[in-house]
């Protein structure tokens, strides 16, 4: 679809009879405007209507809030070219032209401006309304409506403002609801109405439909600066230049009485992606009652009871837009006396579980190939696919005995169940009990940090999608509801209390049981089991068979084709042969960090490690490190044979020695007695050990460097481990990787131990190990440095945690205390721990790439830093040139999903 | 001075007759070498000899320790042509050859073989010395100093083997010297000594003096590779790849009789610089002799009472030789049978006090010229020029009554006096009270650190000149001696004991007083004043007029000539205008740094400061922080005053907040009764604040970020007070400085309110002030991305201290648990902290100085970490292209002189 771009044009006008521009010009007319003007095209029944291009919101901002010099003269073409269209003028006191005035972003921006309905509308069009209608009554609601979205959007009053006067009104007369006041009632609220508006502004509302068509216009370009959307633009990645476009569009009215009507509907179902048209609608209503709620809309269904031929003829327009798009549409439609229109289409919002059907069945209907499937489905909502689910029968169960206390916000996937814990401290002291909790707060701050790792799931009466619990909960993969505005909290009596104004109130204390829904943001008040997700059930635990699970024959094909269309290789972080066989089963495809030190925490083996560590002499430490050797292999062992054909990158110890010892006094007397050491030794050991800034401590090859006996040790364990499994017959591939290092002496160093050892094992062994030998790029001189470095080392694994910490100077366990400021400031759009942060610490990763493969064009390059599973951070991957991407086991099937979007991007 | 290298060449002659080479050989033949063939050709003269060339030490260890194919007949022919020289044959009976072999690297290096004498001799040919010489006993004892020189050099034998003979024979003939042997006593100590060395190497002492002459070429060799040798190299930073030459020289003898004699001279004083021939001689002596210290050398002059030829002759060549060389000379010398001769010359090592004093003389003297005498000075040796000092008449009363108990290694200048600590605890405890210290130690380890700080110097027992001792007391700029061997150190009873075995044992006890003179090396028995240098007395506290001191004249001059040759500017790290001051008498042009937190410490100053973290509001923090204003601002006046005319660059607020909070209990609970909170709000706060790597925390621009009323006021401050000046009509160049930014929107974000805060102050004063506002870059991720921030900036300063750090990820202060190692194992040749690393972290320094440019031309780049006072780090900064450096006050003027050698180079 072509770009309509004409230099100076700034309206593109849409009607039956001549319309500007398509779907193929989102950037110019945003969203709404091209797809409106593409159903105009395709002969779609669309009340005419024109565009201003973003290019004026760009122009807008660029030149003080001024516009082009032309602009007003084109808007007044498009008014009148508007008229002669709908044979209605605006201003007329017979049959005056009414418009909506709508924003419209080149991407979907909530946040701006949205709608304002009727305008056009005054003390004389309102007559003409009344003239051409027949309906007093809807006249003046529309035009008491008008004021109250103008009043407010435009003008700046408070909502409360207007809702103050009619609630007024509403009790003078003794009556609830809107519907029960008439004509006269809305005409005296009018006048009040005008009145407040006065009182606030110092000036009449305006009457002139020209002047409320520009004020419309400004209040929409202006809201494209407002905090919200700045703050939604920063978290979405979303550039300021690209601005936003306004409609201009002729009412049309789903109020006008019982041939007139309302809905939404989209071409699939949005929840499982089912292929069944799926929406609702009310007869008699205007758009923003369906969203109110306070009328429940009708299943798209029953439309055919009431109007056969309008939902026959909704179903064609739905079938014809999704073939034309080849994708969900969420559509928008009013029934005016009994003519259908339709107001937008656009691509359906789903979830991961609706994303994997309808791009597999998409495939499968020859609507779209597997490429297009790969690109539709959104790579970061996979973890809801793995995330824990109620067991559905039991679930029903408590849904019918009516147990929802509450709905929040699904901010994080997956089913949670536990005691109501109110405080962080409480989650963690239960936790180390053994009972669940939920974290319930008003909201949480980087205080609640340990108590939402120790809790099953996180409640939060307050915040939105982006705020601290629901970002925090989804980093941790933890089940999340914020914005629970049922929800009261009241500490000092350890109580809370869900009252959604519905229904009745339920109050509970702190202990009580509670369960969450995160994928739908239901709160229960019962107490239910949770079980594996289905994938999990076919992959993991193979306690469901694959034929049983659309899901998972539908998420097999899409990960199949993700690894055929990728470049990048996925690989896992995993300690353990559970974790590696979880990665496997997700499709890892090697590991690409092992880290060894976890596996020194065992009761024996830690006994041995202080040994080591408290050791004064070469010949003790050697003696400890013996004892170490058997437990080391035997993991290897493990390890290896979870990935038995596939590469295993191990690392050498890396963290300081101090992590290993015990911090209370009793601990302490009983390691010294132990080791037959005094507790003044032991004590002045820890002191010697410790760090100001253990970050940029004595760690990482600085152990080896100093102590190359602990990395002889390890590099025997791995290669004997290598050669029993290599004489079983089975194929390892060890990959042994040096951390933290800076100076490719050190390197050299550690590669010279390693070697010799490896030597003296297979010797000893009597077999060849082929292994390779490696290293961390993690510390921002070895990236500048990486051409010598590359010269001793056959691979690089990007540690871009590390990297970030030193290149960016940010304490990963400190920055809680400045970096919240920062992404609301703007100063990152991210948290650059979560997604990497490319226009920075990204540098040094393409000079270390430059560099290494100058001097050694043959190396195998990584990343095993948590960024490794963000989707945004593999796109950044793929394009400079890595080789492999290394993540936790369950993201896996995201970082698979995300590589070949990134290749086919 | 032509380069003699020829291709396959591998010995060089050096006669009367013929000579290879000259003074321009350095390189190929060695120092040594090189001047041993200079001197031949100028007629000077010198026993003649051969050069083995460094190729083949190169060749030796590029192929196995093998020498290239050729050599040996090179080798044999050199013999030949020396035969012939001198008349004499190796091997020969009646009147054998004998000759030295010396080691001999293009740069000197103490830590090779030395010196094998009387080589050529064996069983036979010591008959043929006695027949020459007609001297028994000198042919004995010649043979026999051979067989224990070569014995331990070259064939491995301790030197104690030997000495345990030689004993063994004194105390059976009831005799202490070894002159008492006689002819046959020497004898009978030869054949013992044989029977020895074919005990302990299995087989014969060689005889033939072809095997015994390879075996010490092989030895030469063989020790460049030596762990003192490498460990030199390392510390002096000097190639590995220069190797070394081999010098064989015909021997002469200073030992054969009373018109025999031997000596070391200077062509000027080296230890003042004055003018006048300074060396001391030996009679019937052998070079050994003179330093081995048994006997007592005499003064030079004294040579004119015994051979008035020879001195005169002596005089001749030291001059020409002088004139020749244009520096002043190191020169060796031996008589034989009257007749003198020259066995080496080379620079002279010479104090700072000499090099000063030399270099303006030989230029007056119109030897060499300006460019010359700035380059003749080794720039790290001016702060023993700033050193206190002793008042000179009362040490002078002091040596007279022979309190001098024992001499160390001087191995930091400066004179020092206090009370014997024994632990680094005694000596921060006394430092607390106001009590001075020396710190006396067998040797220091880091954990003395504290206590190095806290005394007037330190003295240990044991160490050489790069011990940690050393090493880390001329980095704090204290007096310092090591290697006292006659020092005993019994922690236990807490004494002392001084014996040198010459003179009575002096015992001594901690917390009594002593005064070490770091110049010297000499440990006195005496509380002495110390006074502040002369150069001190003259430009600092103007207690001495210039024209009484030469010193202060004749460096005056110097520094004069290093400005007019110097690209760099020179800046001071100063934060009072007394740092000012003295950083201005020693030439500062500008503080490149001025650390504004310094300033919060004093007593009402810190009680706002805390007052101002303990906040709980932003109008509490502004509340505390107007109190902090009129300080700051009365500050930056004192400073401003004291630089008028200069620019001062004032770094914003840095360090993490909690480093301004007090530790101790009681503090505490009185902070929060001053504040008028709770003892457990102020522990809140303090555990919010704790962080894990205070290095990578909450400081620097991010304070101003989270807190921007902080650079606020600080930038009010500033300009308040540069305003007030102006008015005074003082000239003022304020430059504001943002910390620790990484990304250009931290800077924005700071500049905006720095610039908004001027503004309005100029406002309000009525009155314009210049200033400039720049950054640190000291965040990797701000070098890579200088391109961005320069278009914020008007300045950037390197802060090589944390950007070495964050590079590195090295933390400074936990670095002493592997630095060392690293040192050691030559991973790094030194200590990045001390020498710049700019293989590594001065790669980012490049990126950031080339993206800087390019957005910004005209950027003014400084660096303001403590390499900026670093000769080796000045050179860098020069090389590429820095504007100006800034150290601390004390460091300025070897600044200025590395500036001028770096332009100069």
């Amino acid at each position: 679809m072509a770009q309509t771009v004409q230099p100076g044009k700034f309206v593109y006008f849409f009607s039956a009879g001549r319309t500007e521009g398509g779907a193929g010009d989102k950037k110019l007319l945003g969203g709404k405007g091209a797809n409106l003007a593409e159903m105009t095209t395709l002969g779609i029944p669309v009340p005419p209507g024109f565009t201003i291009s973003t290019e004026v919101c760009t122009y807008y901002y660029a030149n003080g809030n001024k516009y082009p010099a032309d602009l007003q003269a084109q808007i007044d073409k498009g008014i009148a070219e508007l008229e002669a269209a709908i044979g209605k003028k605006f201003g007329d006191k017979a049959n005056p032209l009414l418009v909506s005035v709508r924003s419209g972003a080149p991407v979907s921006m909530p946040g701006m401006m949205d709608t304002i309905l009727n305008l056009g509308l005054n003390d004389e069009t309102v007559a003409g309304l009344i003239a051409s209608t027949g309906n007093a009554r809807f006249a003046y609601d529309s035009y008491r409506r008008f004021i109250q979205m103008y009043g407010n959007v435009v003008l700046g009053l408070k909502h409360h403002d207007f809702e103050h006067i009619l609630d007024g009104l509403k009790k003078s007369k003794g009556v609830t609801e809107d519907l029960a006041l008439d004509a006269e009632d809305l005409k005296k609220l009018i006048a009040e109405y005008k009145v407040e508006v006065k009182a606030k502004i110092g000036r009449d509302f305006p009457q002139s439909p020209k002047e409320q068509l520009m004020g419309a216009i400004d209040a929409v370009f202006a809201s494209w600066m407002n905090d919200r959307a700045i703050t939604y633009r920063k978290l979405n990645n979303i550039s300021e230049a690209l601005g936003t476009a306004v409609n201009v569009q002729s009412m049309v009215f789903g109020n006008m009485g019982d041939d007139c009507g309302t809905g939404v509907a989209f071409t699939r179902n949005p929840a499982n992606g089912e292929r069944k048209f799926y929406g609702e609608f009310l007869m008699n209503a205007q758009g923003e009652d369906v969203v109110a709620g306070i009328r429940t809309p009708l299943s798209i269904e029953k439309l055919g009871e009431k109007m056969p031929e309008a939902l026959k003829e909704l179903h064609s327009y739905a079938d014809k837009l999704e073939h034309h798009y080849k994708d969900m549409q969420d559509i928008e439609f009013t029934i005016e006396r009994s003519k259908l229109y339709m107001l937008q289409t656009r691509s359906g919002k789903r979830t991961a579980f609706a994303a994997i059907r309808t791009a597999v069945e998409m495939v499968d209907e020859k609507l779209i190939d597997e490429k297009a499937a790969l690109k539709r489905i959104d790579a970061s909502t996979l973890p809801s696919l793995l995330a824990k689910i109620f067991d559905e029968k039991e679930k029903k169960e408590v849904l019918a005995k009516g147990l929802v206390v509450a709905t929040g916000l699904p901010a994080g996937p997956g089913a949670a169940s536990g005691k109501i814990a109110l405080t962080a401290e409480k989650a963690v002291e239960w936790a180390e009990k053994g009972v669940k909790s939920i974290l319930v707060r008003v909201e949480t701050s980087p205080e609640d940090i340990s108590g939402m790792h120790s809790s099953e799931g996180i409640l939060t009466a307050r915040g939105g999608m982006t705020s601290h619990a629901a970002v925090v909960a989804r980093g941790m993969n933890k089940p999340c509801i914020v914005g629970c505005s049922a929800l009261e909290v009241d500490y000092k009596t350890g109580t809370v209390e869900f009252n959604s104004g519905t229904a009745k109130a339920v109050k509970m204390k702190e202990g009580d049981h509670i369960s969450i829904d995160g994928f739908t943001g239901q709160v229960l008040n019962a107490s239910l089991n949770t079980i594996p997700s289905e994938l999990e059930q076919v992959f993991v635990t193979k306690t469901l068979p694959m034929e049983k699970s659309l899901l998972a024959q539908q998420y097999a094909r899409i990960m199949q084709w993700s690894d055929q269309y990728s470049r990048l290789k996925v690989r896992t972080n995993a300690d353990t042969p559970e974790d590696a066989a979880v990665a496997r089963s997700y499709g890892a495809m090697g590991i690409g960090l092992c880290r060894t030190e976890h596996m020194f925490f065992a009761e024996e083996r830690i006994a041995a490690m202080r040994e080591m560590i408290l050791s004064s002499s070469l010949e003790e430490r050697e003696k400890a490190l013996a004892k170490l050797l058997p437990y080391q292999r035997a993991d290897f062992k493990g390890i290896f044979s979870a990935m038995e054909g596939l590469a295993v990158t191990v690392r050498l110890l890396d963290p300081p020695l101090h992590e290993f010892l015990p911090h209370e006094e009793a601990q302490i007397e009983e390691l010294a007695k132990a080791f037959g050491k005094t507790s003044q030794y032991v004590h002045k050991k820890m002191d010697d050990l410790k760090e100001f800034n253990p970050m940029l401590g004595h760690r990482g090859c600085r152990l080896g460097v100093t102590y190359p006996e602990i990395t002889a040790m390890q590099t025997r364990a791995i290669i004997e481990a290598a050669a029993e499994l290599l004489k079983e017959g089975k194929k390892v591939f060890p990959e042994i990787m040096v951390p933290l290092v800076g100076h490719f002496k050190e390197l050299a160093n550690q590669a010279k131990v390693i070697r010799e050892t490896a030597d003296a094992v297979m010797k000893e062994k009597g077999i060849k190990v082929e292994y390779a030998l490696g290293t961390m790029i993690e510390v921002p001189r070895a990236a500048v440095t990486a051409d010598e470095i590359a010269e001793h080392a056959e691979f690089f694994s990007f540690g871009t945690n590390d990297l970030t910490q030193m290149t960016s100077g940010f304490s990963r366990d400190d920055s809680e205390h400045y970096l919240p400021y920062y992404i609301e400031k703007g100063i990152y759009p991210q948290n650059p721990f979560q997604v990497f942060d490319w226009e920075g610490v990204g540098k040094l990763v393409e000079i270390a790439i430059e560099k290494g493969r100058k001097t050694n064009p043959k190396i195998k390059l990584g990343v095993c830093g948590e960024h490794g599973g963000d989707p945004a951070s593999i796109g950044y991957c793929h394009r400079v040139g890595l080789d492999y991407v290394s993540c936790s086991p369950y993201r896996v099937p995201i970082a698979r999903l995300a590589a070949a979007q990134a290749a086919l991007a």
